[in-house]
């Protein structure tokens, strides 16, 4: 089954679903659409490969936009906020244990380590 | 660019080329085609995302069909043996260091930690 297929199955917007794990790492798919908290994690590195839409990564000082087959590395401790102006569909890659909104915590943050 | 814009620049088969970092892991892109070394990481589990074409991974007691759109984790320390009836492009996932051919060595053994 392809990401594709699964990422539609998901019925939740910004709720990650973990589909494998390497060594301590895991790999979630989420649909977002629309605005999220500002956050960081202080520990860890956070990798967005997008597979529909186009992702806007909102910084301090500036945005990246990531296409459908590119990916982005937010650097560990930098500030983000992901925007998504239509739907996106994309894969996280990210130590077990991560939580979607880093140490901000707040209503937006999703239950972790949930398998599809 | 996109994972495909940069793999079709790349003019070696079974070389692999870093294009990011994630904390100590490296994603990696390259185009194989044809029969590989069998060999195991026994140290890291390795992912494979097939961006084209149809990827067979051979284990020593069966085999694995990866297609684009979907991935695959070779667990730490199988042995295993990639195979692509035709050319296949995909991105890999491993800790930096980690040889293609793991500990097998021999001619195989691609240049690690090249950067496109």
């Amino acid at each position: 089954m392809t990401f594709a297929d699964k990422i539609v199955k998901l019925t939740d917007l910004w709720q990650p679903r973990v589909i494998a794990e390497m060594n301590d790492y895991q790999f979630k798919i989420v649909r977002i659409e629309g605005d999220f908290v500002w956050h960081d994690h202080p520990e860890t590195d956070e990798t967005f490969i997008v597979l529909k839409g186009s992702l806007q990564i909102d910084f301090r000082d500036g945005a990246a936009t990531v296409e459908p087959g590119q990916m982005f590395v937010v650097p560990k401790g930098m500030e983000h906020k992901p925007y998504a102006a239509e739907e996106v569909h994309m894969l996280l890659i990210e130590p077990r244990g991560t939580l979607n909104t880093g140490h901000a915590g707040g209503e937006r943050t999703a239950q972790n380590d949930l398998w599809v």
